[in-house]
């Protein structure tokens, strides 16, 4: 059995999704950023990082976005979410993944937890101040270099593609003009008419009963 | 045929011994960042991104360490770098390379790096100061938490050594004090004892011919 720990607005939709797409038998639970679940001992049993997501599987718990989408396609090959058998199909879409978790989320993360690597405010507001650039940068290059089309792979999707959903729903907020991305806004629409994603929003946007 | 780009003192090395730890046919080339040759068009042809490694194979160039590490293993199965078809046991490897890429390597890159997050000195500055800090924090995550012993995963060496070993070299830099971590230095010792190590630091270290 599988339980999946999750935050609203984060990289944890990804794994989200994925697990939805793969038809995989699981359970959720939110942890609330607002009230600090992230932070309390109960949680950190779960996931000593204090952070999303995590998923809790027969076997231990795994974390890292990377990690978990591998483990969610492996783990149902029916699915296709991966060419599992091919070390270099299976690289690119490693190697487009790292960029993500390493390069994007970090540049992202730089307006709204900045107070990460620098204590003093006005360098937090330095770096926030360089987001903009630095986000456009990494999804210029996303648009023109390394999205093939429909889906980011080419004609499969894969567990790249709720990832980049995820990452790219970040990009208004951190001052990105949209109109230069043509195909990462084509691919949110074609994101959004799939039924595991559309059900994965839901859950998500759903308040939870007080 | 695989040719390896790396430039010495970064995580390139980590590829590096995993390409010779395999027994892998594989050539190298050194890319001078005091030269500035990562940013020359020639290198950029390999790698837009402007970055080591790179890694051109026969399908075409793969970058970024977790992805590299994970091709080698793959394409080397007989090297035992990683349990290819445990879904749980390589998404715990994933799960160790991915935080080394996007959390710890991060985390050292403010105090070489910091402009690329903001333009004022500054900041640049408030940022080194948390440097030591936050890599010392990550380092005591994985010295108390993640690993295993002897090496990274337990009895079996993987592709997480190389990598661990290599961002592993950089916390003196940084300014960790090193008594706290016992296990990193035994497992940098058991690191230098191996015979691909060896080879590779030593070509990595030698100056090339003028």
């Amino acid at each position: 059995m599988l339980k999946l720990y999750y935050t609203p607005d984060t990289c944890a939709l990804a794994s989200h999704i994925a697990l939805n797409e793969a038809g995989a038998d699981y359970t959720i639970a939110r942890i609330s950023f607002a009230a600090e679940e992230q932070r309390q001992p109960e949680y950190l049993a779960v996931n000593p990082k204090g952070r999303v997501p995590a998923l809790v599987t027969d076997a231990g718990t795994l974390t890292e976005t990377p990690a978990l989408l591998c483990f969610v396609a492996q783990m149902f090959p029916a699915s296709g979410l991966a060419p599992l058998a091919d070390p270099f199909a299976l690289g690119r879409m490693q190697e487009f993944n790292s960029y993500l978790c390493s390069t994007v989320h970090v540049a992202h993360a730089h307006r709204v937890r900045g107070s990460r690597w620098a204590d003093e405010p006005d360098a937090i507001e330095a770096m926030k101040r360089k987001v903009a650039r630095n986000v456009t940068e990494c999804f210029d290059f996303i648009e023109q270099r390394m999205f093939q089309g429909p889906w980011v792979m080419g004609a499969d999707y894969s567990i790249c593609d709720p990832y980049l959903f995820t990452v790219g729903l970040w990009v208004e907020s951190d001052g990105v003009d949209t109109t230069r991305l043509p195909k990462l806004l084509a691919h949110r629409r074609a994101m959004m008419e799939r039924a595991a994603v559309r059900r994965v929003v839901e859950i998500e946007e759903t308040p939870l009963p007080a």
